[in-house]
């Protein structure tokens, strides 16, 4: 899966002139994603650069000849579900076909008309989400949440042999822009004697990296550690919405459900596991004296992603006077998890799972060992009791209404082109 | 909801003979179902007695003039999300006219080239699943498996305040007599150092009632608790497989996963909440000294069903010799549950979590107060201490490879027609 191409090369550039030295949407970088358009079905599109390529309009333009039917039928479609259904190695060409033509200035004037700025255009979701779970894959994570809700057992004696995952709502799962509504909720005061019903005090964001899955495996068939990295067809961002007094109330046993299910926020772009090939990198040794992963989950040849996330907030003051976000903190996600993405795919499929095209995986809250690496409010001010305070004075414990959150994602790997995933965000609206 | 009119009257009968004095399906239930065409994309059926009515071919016969274009065009569709989708008064329409229409001898020679032998057909799924949402709603299952789980703390402090649910997954739904592999996991004994890797050696099933949805909420916007009932297309039967072992070891603290998404099944057969109406009966008190619902929970005129199941099961020994399977329980289902079918509705959409046509909820395993009524293996042999023994002498502490496991329900009241939901089955294969 790893292997480079000339798609890869750094040397490579574009005749999209904003696509040159692009923080996120370099030629290298080539990430999918869904176009709404008023009155049509909508269209899948590349970023490159400061504009997007509309495939259906490059490929009546010409582009594309060489890949087969199957594959440009794919290509036509609304959403991602049907090219991640095809063969993996079917990905890779489509990837090359567009590196080969965004490169090559013979192309420019044939695909110049299928380019649309990328602020004129209108996101949805990239792919059909059938099913949707999230993990809870980073040890620092689970441990600063866990010291928070039971002081006494802040680790589970499972963690450290079990890719912890549950299945969230699909149907709540929206693209990066849509406005999130505060939720109401049960919620209980450990002082209390009874619960009450009302909106969420505690609102939180959860920073994640999204996986989106390819390729099927039939009911009663397992995914084996071998096959798990095929099926990874690309990452994007997200953002898990936390409602926390919700959640603190509601969680147990079945784990979280209301504090969860009001919203989750993805970003537009699908960055491939292609593109991200010259960023793996090893994963990090267990700390000293932790258990082997069982034979099952033993991945060969396994991989994690130099990707460095960050989290940044803008509250409604701030934007009404044009200020720039605040960043809230910054990580590195093969340090911060415990599990890689092929150890999660394989988890779930062990059992005989199917796992279908456009299933999304979030990894969990990325959060590193320091303060300003942690990935959500409730580690970052250590449940409200250590507000966090921004360049204007203004503090944060939760969530505030008219506060966006921005989530951003950059590969950056010695000898590669770093290659951006866009922004995830979503701003606050009050209850209703 | 709960008006009854012609369709409801005990003295209809229907021009099929065998619907006369049939024990599941009279014509006072008319349940729906998908079935599966060999190379056709199959179509939607009606359940009479013996036979099914093909709605497709009723409606080239003629019938089904009055019920308006896009109704029919729904009733032409493969799956029922496009009628659930409809009003609720179309979904009473369209079962007014097929009561009438199979009560009517002037219909016979019209319809019956549209009915086939239920034995002759196969199904597939009633709806697309979109997600699935799976309660904990019975008291008895809940103290009974938390006092196995957690002796020290059976019944957590916010069960009787909040109706307890979690995600589950959809793409391992299957519809009855698809067989079902017993799944591998990661498992640990208690005095064990380490887990293990294996086959499940307590696989168990749960008895439950499912509910599909019918209507749209958009994300946002709460479903409050006068308007849930009308949210409530039908009813099924619901087999939450479950294997112990793997449960016990991975479910804390986000909830149960690979434990149950390797399979789930529902019967083919919907039957409607209208179909359902002369079975309503007031939710039973709350014990004495449990607190009242919170407000948002209080639902206007609610109900829940009379309805009585029960579990059955034939070993491969029993199936050789042509044994009838044999009854493990018998549960009534108004008093064993704790929270009423509008509860689940409302605090699910409590929070703007955006509900949608086809969505399935599961009531959550069904038990009752004593041993005989107590919906999965677990509660019934106390986690395999006490194991059942069939007639024939063998025993049983958890399923074993080779066991048939079938649910069936019947709804019975005072001056009504009984009606049934069919089977709900399915054989477990050994691990692969």
């Amino acid at each position: 899966m790893s292997s480079l191409d000339r798609s890869h090369d750094p040397a490579r550039s574009s005749w999209v002139v904003s696509a040159r030295a692009h923080a996120d949407f370099p030629i290298q970088n080539l990430p999918f994603a869904s176009l709404k358009q008023e009155g049509l079905r909508g269209g899948l599109a590349v970023a490159i650069g400061d504009d997007v390529l509309d495939l259906s309009m490059a490929i009546a333009a010409g582009w594309g000849h060489g890949l087969g039917e199957p594959v440009r039928t794919a290509l036509a479609a609304t959403q991602l579900n049907a090219l991640a259904s095809r063969p993996a190695d079917e990905w890779r060409e489509v990837r090359l076909a567009l590196s080969d033509a965004l490169s090559d200035p013979a192309w420019a004037d044939r695909l110049r008309p299928a380019l649309k700025p990328a602020r004129s255009v209108t996101f949805q979701l990239p792919f059909h989400i059938h099913d949707y779970t999230d993990f809870y894959a980073s040890l620092h994570h689970a441990t600063n949440v866990g010291a928070m809700f039971r002081p006494d057992n802040p680790l589970l004696p499972n963690y450290k042999w079990v890719p912890i995952g549950y299945h969230g709502r699909s149907s709540s799962i929206v693209v990066s822009d849509v406005p999130v509504r505060r939720p109401q909720g049960q919620v209980k005061a450990p002082d209390a004697d009874a619960p009450t019903f009302g909106a969420s005090r505690s609102l939180d964001y959860e920073l994640e990296l999204g996986l989106f899955l390819g390729g099927r495996n039939a009911l009663g068939e397992p995914v084996t550690a071998a096959r798990a990295s095929s099926r990874i067809f690309g990452f994007c961002l997200l953002n898990d919405w936390s409602a926390r007094d919700v959640q603190s109330w509601e969680y147990q046993p079945l784990g979280p459900f209301l504090a969860k299910n009001f919203a989750t926020t993805i970003s537009p772009w699908v960055v491939t596991t292609d593109a991200l090939a010259p960023f793996h990198v090893a994963p990090p040794p267990r700390p000293s004296g932790d258990p082997l992963p069982l034979p099952y989950l033993q991945v060969p040849d396994d991989w994690t992603l130099a990707i460095e996330l960050e989290v940044l907030l803008a509250t409604a003051a701030m934007r009404g006077r044009g200020d720039a976000p605040a960043r809230v903190s910054q990580v590195d996600f093969a340090t911060a998890m415990y599990w890689t993405p092929s150890q999660l795919v394989t988890h779930h499929g062990s059992n005989g799972c199917n796992l279908s095209p456009g299933d999304l995986f979030g990894t969990g809250t990325i959060s590193g060992p320091t303060p300003d690496s942690r990935g959500c409010l409730l580690e970052r001010t250590r449940r409200g009791s250590e507000p966090w305070v921004l360049p204007d004075g203004e503090t944060r414990r939760f969530l505030e209404d008219g506060d966006r959150v921005i989530m951003r994602a950059h590969a950056r790997h010695a000898g590669a082109v770093s290659i951006g995933f866009g922004d995830c965000t979503g701003v606050v609206l009050a209850a209703s």
